[in-house]
């Protein structure tokens, strides 16, 4: 197998308790950025219904950090935004509607493509995070929409559970997270689940996956769930 | 546009918080079966994965009420078993399992057509309710498959939100459900969501609508949020 260039940078959520928009991720997203000299972000906002607003909100937080940000709805072909493009932030919002509108632009393959020969790098938040992954069957969202395929970029061979809440608050209100993440255990084609808590960044480098940001992850497998936290060395999952 | 003699009893959840499997509704199954003379019940477990488990505790709930369960599951050939029963109950577990097991299985324009003339009483609980509506676009399932479509047999022209809980539960932890339905609400097809609390039970006589059970329901609808109460008429939503 040939080895992916990969690098990305998948944070559990935009927003984190006591922080403001993305503060809780500058220093990772800086380093990120500066080691590969990107000064310029495509943002993809599909996730939300007001691209506008939403690329507007994503360069207020980012912008006074050095960098520019452009929506890719401002360009007229969405193709050709990503094969010039340097990096790529994908925000969160609903993530059924994202990949809909990612597959509905022919997005899906050019991204994991260029990010794999490591002409792109990836970031991305909650949805964004998600669709990252082989596939979006353990987001937390309403599927508000049909999407033609569950199957997402797979840029890594698992998939994230972001927003993971390690309590059972729902008891008496439906199922838990946990039992949530369990049923899809059970399925034939599941591949293991990483609950990133809020606060929690993925970065992916190559074959090394580092759990980095402000708080800890936790893996989930049939019948095992194992906790990580900030700072462990999770590359096995990359095999 | 000719006069639906669909009847059905769409339950929030089975369980509900201080009352055994079903308990709650025990008056509300028994009148609904008994004015129809019904005794036999077909039991449908697709929405969970161990079909036998599933069953026999629906039967050792409901049993001792004097009505015979049957798993569909024992029949050789699903759609005759819909054919020759009287009653069907669908109960919960995960909503996207569950829709794909009744397409697979080329149950939804049978049970849709049977209960709409007539000859089929549906009851549902959770994911049973969630498949008797227009879509599953508002449940709160994980999508651990993916169904041919998320139309549902569409008993009643609106959708449903089941294990509905009036508060800001998840802030700081992704967004809430009030949040997720007004996500919803935005989409161009969007249909009114009727938010059952637990321990509610929507009645559907033909053309009558009421809330029944132990707990009331929110209806939602862009830019408003109403409530109404046990005993509420809400037949307005079937027009």
């Amino acid at each position: 197998m040939q080895q992916s260039c990969r690098q990305a940078l998948l944070l559990s959520s935009s927003n984190c308790h006591t922080y403001s928009l993305l503060e809780f991720a500058k220093n990772e997203i800086c380093s990120f950025l500066n080691r590969n000299d990107v000064k310029t972000l495509l943002f993809i906002p599909y996730a939300q219904n007001n691209y506008d607003t939403y690329t507007a909100r994503i360069k207020e937080a980012i912008g006074p950090w050095g960098y520019e940000v452009t929506g890719i709805h401002t360009y007229s072909n969405p193709v050709d935004a990503i094969n010039n493009a340097k990096a790529v932030f994908i925000g969160g919002g609903n993530t059924f509607l994202l990949l809909k509108k990612l597959y509905d632009n022919n997005l899906v393959e050019i991204i994991r493509q260029k990010v794999n020969d490591g002409s792109l790098l990836y970031m991305g938040s909650s949805a964004g995070t998600n669709v990252a992954t082989k596939s979006i069957h353990t987001t937390n969202d309403m599927p508000i929409i049909y999407p033609p395929s569950f199957d997402a970029i797979n840029l890594v061979p698992f998939n994230i559970n972001p927003h993971y809440i390690d309590m059972n608050m729902e008891t008496h209100m439906g199922e838990t997270r946990d039992q949530r993440i369990k049923e899809y255990l059970e399925m034939p084609y599941a591949c293991p689940v990483l609950g990133l808590k809020e606060g929690s960044i993925l970065h992916v480098n190559k074959n090394s996956l580092i759990i980095k940001g402000v708080a800890g992850a936790f893996l989930f497998q049939k019948e095992k769930k194992t906790e990580y936290p900030v700072g462990a060395d999770v590359s096995f999952l990359l095999n």
